[in-house]
Parts: structure tokens; C-alpha cells; sequence
């Protein structure tokens, strides 16, 4: 739980929010071994909006932990999956 | 996140899912430095409830993931209150 609030806080800016070309970048560098590399502007427009559930135009913590819950429930899946 | 599939995995039974006491050794072995020990009954039932989304009376993944998320949001909360 430590490394999520630290890996965020290492893209969030000075207000600890994600912009969406942070969203990009850390969904890229940190993501890479769980979802696709975002590329295109509609799909990460589209994570980002599905994120951002106080509609701000920024990713706060809790939207954040969100992502890292969906996720991981992917893994899971895909994981029972390979057995 | 491997890491919350690891610890999901040695608490649930064979069916993938965490019965309430798994729960509660879960949370008092696992996330004892980030929430208080839960030890009497009624504390357990409100936790096992809240989180038991399908009311089947286990807790699946998705629904293992969703603590986690809101564990790691408070913890967030405090990190920055003890700044």
C-alpha cells in the first residue's frame, strides 16, 4: 500500500493530483506489465473520464486507488485464467 | 498488485474467497500498521458487510480490492495530515 501512495506521489503535482499527461506517463512506466502502453489520445481521454469521478480535470488519490483496484481485479482474473 | 493477489491467495480457500474469520486474520496479520486490530464480533460483522457487495457471505477479489483501495486512501489522508 506504501509503494501505491509513493509511485503516485512520484507523478501527482504540487496539489497531489494527476493531470492527464501524468495519468499517461504513469500508466505507461508503472502499468506497463498489467494493461496495453496508453498511446492514443481517445483511449487515454476515455481512462481519464471514467476516472474522474468529481469531474475536477484531475486524478485525486481516491479516483487513483480506484484504478489500482480495477486493475489489480484484472490480474486476478487473467491470473486464474493462466491455471 | 501481485503483491495484494499474493496475500489474498494465502488467506482464501479453495473457492478463491475469504470466509469472516479469513477476514479478520487477513486484516489483523496483513494490515495491522494501517488499521486497528478488529477484534470483537459486531466490528467484524460491519466490516464483512460493508464489503460484501453480492451478499453472498464471503469476500471475493473485487470486493478484497475495494478494502485495500479505501485503506490506502486513508492512509493517503494521513500521510498528508502528518506533514
Amino acid at each position: 500500500m506504501v509503494n501505491i501512495i509513493r509511485v503516485f506521489h512520484s507523478y501527482s503535482g504540487e496539489n497531489c493530483k494527476l493531470k492527464k499527461k501524468d495519468l499517461k506517463e504513469l500508466i505507461n512506466s508503472q502499468m506497463s506489465s498489467f494493461v496495453k502502453q496508453v498511446q492514443d489520445t481517445h483511449t487515454l481521454d476515455v481512462i481519464f473520464s471514467d476516472l474522474d469521478a468529481n469531474y475536477d480535470r484531475e486524478i485525486d488519490f481516491s479516483e487513483f486507488a480506484a484504478l489500482v483496484a480495477m486493475v489489480t481485479s484484472a490480474c486476478h482474473v487473467s491470473f486464474h485464467e493462466m491455471q
